[in-house]
């Protein structure tokens, strides 16, 4: 009996919907149904009426439908850094900019700020899910619980002091401390996060290793960003980090590994080997002038392979539609074979290659029933984005996160015709001022 | 007498301006006064009123104002294939997408509407002028008149038959009759463009260097784009198309030399001593995987280098301003110097450097008192491009062509408000729709 429909939260028509999922499928004039946080049903436009009634249908001509972007690498807070320093070697704008600000204003209301202003950005650009590593953790919980961001936040470790922790072990139990008080908040996963070999020491990472295996818990930590980086470790070492790391027992599928920039052949077996994430961040590499990793080499080593935008400090924009494209141009570029990395793979290294990499591919980056209603719908409708010959194309090499019109996490509204739902945005913008005036004092 | 005041037909007070002229200066709250087509002065707002007064004034808070950005390398009408064909090796796409297509639809009709498209996607992204090599330049300038966008057309020359001509001798009697018929434009200038060494041969490019000289005319061409083109001339003529072009006296001031991805030593000198204008085109040689061109050696030597998008076939974007930001991320990223291209110096590239290349220094390419009023105002408001520390930074690292809100070709109004003035974009959208149905029957 025709007349006897299912009820659903949300219908969402769209001219066009990449899944992401095993098939790649690009399904035209298609449906996903939604019932509270869940894709429950994906079918043709002029099927899903006859099946489903939904208390919100929404009709997106000229819009693709992806599942949400996801940033598998960033440092949300230092948004307040934005545009601070700029165009200075790594070393100048580290110890004379970047560290003598953090010591002098990072506090829990600088995190928690600079994470919602943060967050605000990488919704309007369609990120809905982002991989945190900052200091006080909480103030980053309390943003994504405020803005609704499906997040993993790093539980960050040094060997040195901070305004937010003492040494390695004080750095973990406030971790923890962290981890436990917010564990049954539905957006919130969490990673061990050791900065980098060059900054955790063997014991703070044997340390790591253990809790990583008794909890299950993914690490997340930069790893050979720079040249320097694997000088330094081979000078004290005698081997690359990545070396050093596997003989702690670190590396393994639950690594979460930013930039790897430079990696020689055997510490690219040994990732590859041991089924490590990697978390590709072309804009923030370049711009510090660390280099250009070698993706083509890792992608021939069947390494997952996802997008960071690192923090705004060093790339000025969390906009993971840009890395798209510029991953896909700078791999032509460098390696002169124009059919790597077709637009097709870009949107999956920004989709459920980010899943994978966060260890959430059950349960987020592709289009597929019974995963998270975690989706953004990009309107190609301007003159920039016509002839429109192949929406994917035009998704990934003409249209800008500012086509993003439409996000939903975890089956809620986020973004509603180019407008952050429920959030003032004039409010932020007066709170990322009011910083400015103080930050700019240094 | 403060009550007798200048009349002038525009002023635009805004909270930023970079002039790109010979000091750089960014002002802060100044005002640039507009009379018919130039600039006549710029002053600070709370003096502007007091000496001008104008019908049309413009307070635009929390705007840079920059010289028109100029484009020196595309192909306009070739907009028509955006998305056409990509992720393709430089051969499969040439031979099995792009030269049948251009065979089977390139005529006027074709040319026109493409350039309608393109200069609608470069107004709106602040390109004020733009340096065009295509067929049919007569359709081109038609669609420059109509938008009203500063223009260097390209008289194309090829040693084989194509839809609009048959040999050099007839491409150059086409392109003359052009250039004689158009020539009172004020928005047109003309150069003669022969497509590439490895498709004119010695006597065409003697034949143009002839003309050249004669009638004072620039020259663009492609060159040393691919190391295809490289091997190709060293087999044919035993030196490389540099060397060659030198020797036919083509190698000069007022050649402008598009792409120059492969240089060598010698190469690089000669094009250096000549003073030869290049255009830096990242994305179009990322996408077709031709490499990445070696800027910091170029600048080393002291070559002007400009931005140009290449068409939209093989860029997809003609947005200059990501042509800014691009270039400045990727000499840090391939020299590991992140002080190079720094922020203000790409704005340069884009607009001051532009002038250079086109030989129109003395009248475009910065805000100075009697060069022509070609401006863009960007709002740098939104959340993505705040905190707000340093406007010139904010302007390439963070801001995209979408905060382009404000355009000025010749002193005329050309968007406002982020809208095309005097031209309805629905129905330039409904004419790419309509070469797109026809196209893909292919």
């Amino acid at each position: 009996m025709k007349d006897i429909k299912k009820n659903a939260s949300v219908i969402i028509s769209a001219s066009w919907i990449f899944t992401a999922g095993p098939e790649d499928q690009l399904l035209s004039d298609y449906a996903v149904v939604i019932e509270n946080d869940k894709v429950i049903d994906l079918l043709p436009q002029n099927k899903v009426f006859d099946e489903y009634e939904a208390n919100n249908n929404y009709q997106l001509t000229d819009h693709i439908l992806i599942p949400g972007l996801i940033n598998t690498h960033t440092h949300a807070a230092m948004s307040l850094f934005k545009g601070f320093a700029d165009d200075l070697s790594l070393q100048d704008w580290l110890n004379n900019h970047i560290w003598p600000a953090e010591k002098e204003f990072v506090n829990s209301s600088f995190v928690k700020d600079g994470s919602i202003l943060a967050l605000s950005e990488m919704i309007k650009s369609g990120v809905t899910t982002f991989n945190d590593m900052y200091f006080f953790p909480e103030a980053t919980a309390e943003a994504v619980k405020e803005l609704g961001v499906r997040s993993n936040i790093g539980l960050v470790v040094l060997d040195f002091p901070t305004n937010y922790a003492t040494d390695p072990e004080d750095y973990l139990v406030k971790g923890f401390e962290f981890r436990d008080k917010w564990r049954n908040e539905e957006l919130i996963t969490t990673s061990i996060a050791p900065h980098a070999p060059y900054s955790v020491s063997n014991e703070a990472f044997t340390l790591i290793n253990t809790y990583s295996e008794e909890l299950n818990i993914n690490i997340h930590t930069h790893l050979h960003e720079t040249q320097w980086e694997i000088d330094q470790s081979i000078d004290k070492y005698g081997i690359t980090p990545v070396q050093r790391l596997n003989n702690l027992g670190i590396i393994g599928p639950s690594l979460m590994a930013a930039h790897c920039v430079y990696l020689n052949d055997q510490d690219m077996d040994i990732l590859a080997k041991n089924k490590v994430s990697i978390a590709h961040n072309p804009s923030s590499n370049m711009k510090l002038g660390s280099g250009i990793a070698d993706v083509a080499k890792m992608l021939k080593q069947n390494l997952t392979v996802s997008l960071g935008t690192d923090s705004s400090a060093s790339n000025n924009r969390l906009d993971i539609m840009g890395e798209m494209r510029l991953a896909a141009l700078l791999i032509k570029g460098t390696t002169k074979s124009p059919e790597l990395i077709p637009a097709k793979e870009a949107i999956k290294m920004a989709t459920i290659n980010g899943a994978k990499t966060l260890g959430l591919d059950s349960t987020i980056g592709s289009i597929e029933k019974n995963k998270k209603a975690d989706l953004v719908a990009i309107d190609l409708s301007a003159i920039e984005n016509q002839p429109l010959y192949n929406p994917i194309s035009t998704l990934v090499y003409s249209s800008s996160r500012t086509d993003v019109s439409y996000v939903w996490i975890d089956g809620k509204i986020k973004l509603k015709d180019k407008k952050l739902v429920n959030i003032d945005e004039e409010r932020i913008i007066q709170m990322a001022k009011k910083w400015q005036r103080k930050l700019k004092k240094i």
